[in-house]
């Protein structure tokens, strides 16, 4: 559905605003799982996320004109940071819809950029449909987090990156929230190396992925019971449902508690400090739901960096002698 | 001193157990100081900082007998917990010192290795008296975190790896403790490329070797006033004193509260927790103390990254919904 020359045209187009993350290099402290095993560090891309591929990749086929009228979108997580600097980046300005409950320290990081900040409505569904209405109402861009064709390609380039970066790999693991990032990689990994083995991992408290592909059909969940907040829309996307069910091979479920355990090995690990998705992929291998071992070179994304870590700064603040 | 093959030998040597740890892929998310400025992540290193690189050099040359008998050092901070893996890693009993003010988190670490974790004296310097006693008494080594020729050697091996994936470059910024690491590393570079700039940065609160330098001889500082646990010895060595008269062209003092503020950048600008020291490069240009435009390819190194992350994992605990 998405062609296999739309990952290669969109990594040419945003290569030279965001970052070809590093593979960690060989060895892991203690060889648990496997020794092959590779992370593929996302979280230290431009903004903490994946999300930047997409926006840029969205931004940049826009035509000046467009780009000088403005975007709209609406995210109370990475997609609005990252399309807020994406904006910022290329001189356009955007419009975030925010719902009440996205966090203060995720208004900032948007406001950073310059982006105008609107709060709307209790959750996602509610400021996504308010920022529809706005970017009708104005003629501009609304920009989807998941759904477009030209954000899945953008985040498929993590795929390419990964096949590049590790030739040998048969195993990618890859969390899923709205499905953007595992229907992006899967495809684009998929046309180039049908043989390897996609495995995508969602909360346990907020299976949608999986809740769709059992259902048959696109179809909202009726809880979410997750701290994974960038894991948690109600419902995945047409597009990305089609992709995962044609190119994802499985899809195994964590529990908090689980993601919060691979948070601490991963900081324990490498020290990178990482939001609860991304040690999704982790989780998944420590809490045995994927045998590793069977594989000749695993690869788990890490998707996502952007943790609250302001109580670190605040202790060490109280700790200066100047 | 130190003979140019002995930083290619002591790579060797160590290869296979430490990480050749990544630069930051460009670009950045604002060009502030100059385009090609390069982050080299050793953070990312195994254990957190470049300490382990000195740890396995020193244990991969004593033979097997020696090493079955054990060795021993005191340090409350990077070097204990490197070491401590080092000798988990070689099958190798390790006996830590630890001063009474280092912290819990610390003990733990190196306790996590399997070293027996002595707790002695006031500060470090107390410790190290101990632990050569110690050491003496049972007759094995004494593997110094920063004097040694064999510890120097390895912490050198950064160098080697900033010169191959950073060819270009011409000024590189490094943090000074008890000195190992700038030692090794000016020495490898200089040998390598004589028209490198390499400057020093040391606290405000604790410039041990500039306060050598300056005195022309080796001399202890008489307070440290800075929260940079792994930037505060008393005195540098006779050996690190020598090299960095010779190779080390410049030092600056950076402020606890430029260093706070260079943490927040690093976190701002790749999603990287670091300790103080791992961030005092990047307060010497932040806080304008270099002014890296001049040169071609600043590169500014992380060393190490063991920064007290545990309130944010206590912060997400509490809000795990399984």
């Amino acid at each position: 559905m998405i062609a296999s020359a739309a990952f290669d045209d969109a990594r040419a187009r945003i290569t030279p605003y965001v970052r070809h993350t590093p593979v960690l290099p060989q060895p892991s402290l203690r060889n648990e799982w496997h020794p092959r095993l590779t992370l593929k560090l996302e979280n230290l891309q431009v903004t903490g996320s994946f999300k930047v591929r997409g926006a840029f990749n969205n931004l940049l086929q826009l035509d000046p004109a467009q780009r000088a009228r403005g975007v709209c979108s609406a995210s109370g997580g990475n997609h609005g940071v990252a399309l807020a600097y994406a904006a910022w980046r290329l001189g356009c300005p955007a419009t975030i819809y925010l719902p009440e409950r996205a966090s203060a320290d995720r208004e900032a990081r948007i406001a950073t950029w310059g982006a105008k900040v609107v709060r709307h409505g209790a959750v996602w569904d509610d400021a996504h449909e308010a920022a529809l209405q706005y970017a009708a109402h104005h003629d501009i861009p609304y920009v989807h987090s998941f759904e477009a064709e030209t954000t899945i390609a953008g985040q498929g380039t993590v795929g390419l990156e990964m096949l590049e970066d590790a030739p040998d790999a048969d195993l990618f693991l890859v969390a899923i929230g709205g499905g953007g990032l595992i229907s992006g990689v899967a495809t684009a990994i998929k046309q180039r190396r049908p043989d390897a083995t996609v495995i995508g991992i969602e909360p346990v408290g907020a299976p949608s992925m999986l809740h769709s592909i059992t259902a048959g059909a696109l179809t909202p969940l009726t809880a979410i019971n997750t701290f994974a907040d960038t894991l948690s829309p109600r419902m995945v996307s047409q597009t990305t449902l089609e992709l995962a069910r044609a190119h994802v091979d499985r899809i195994v479920l964590v529990t908090d508690t689980q993601m919060l355990t691979a948070m601490r090995w991963l900081w324990q690990e490498a020290n990178q400090l990482v939001e609860p998705s991304g040690a999704a992929s982790i989780a998944a291998i420590q809490a045995g739901l994927v045998d590793v071992s069977a594989y000749r070179r695993p690869v788990a994304l890490i998707c996502g960096g952007n943790a609250g870590a302001e109580p670190v700064f605040q202790a060490y603040q109280q700790t200066t002698k100047d």
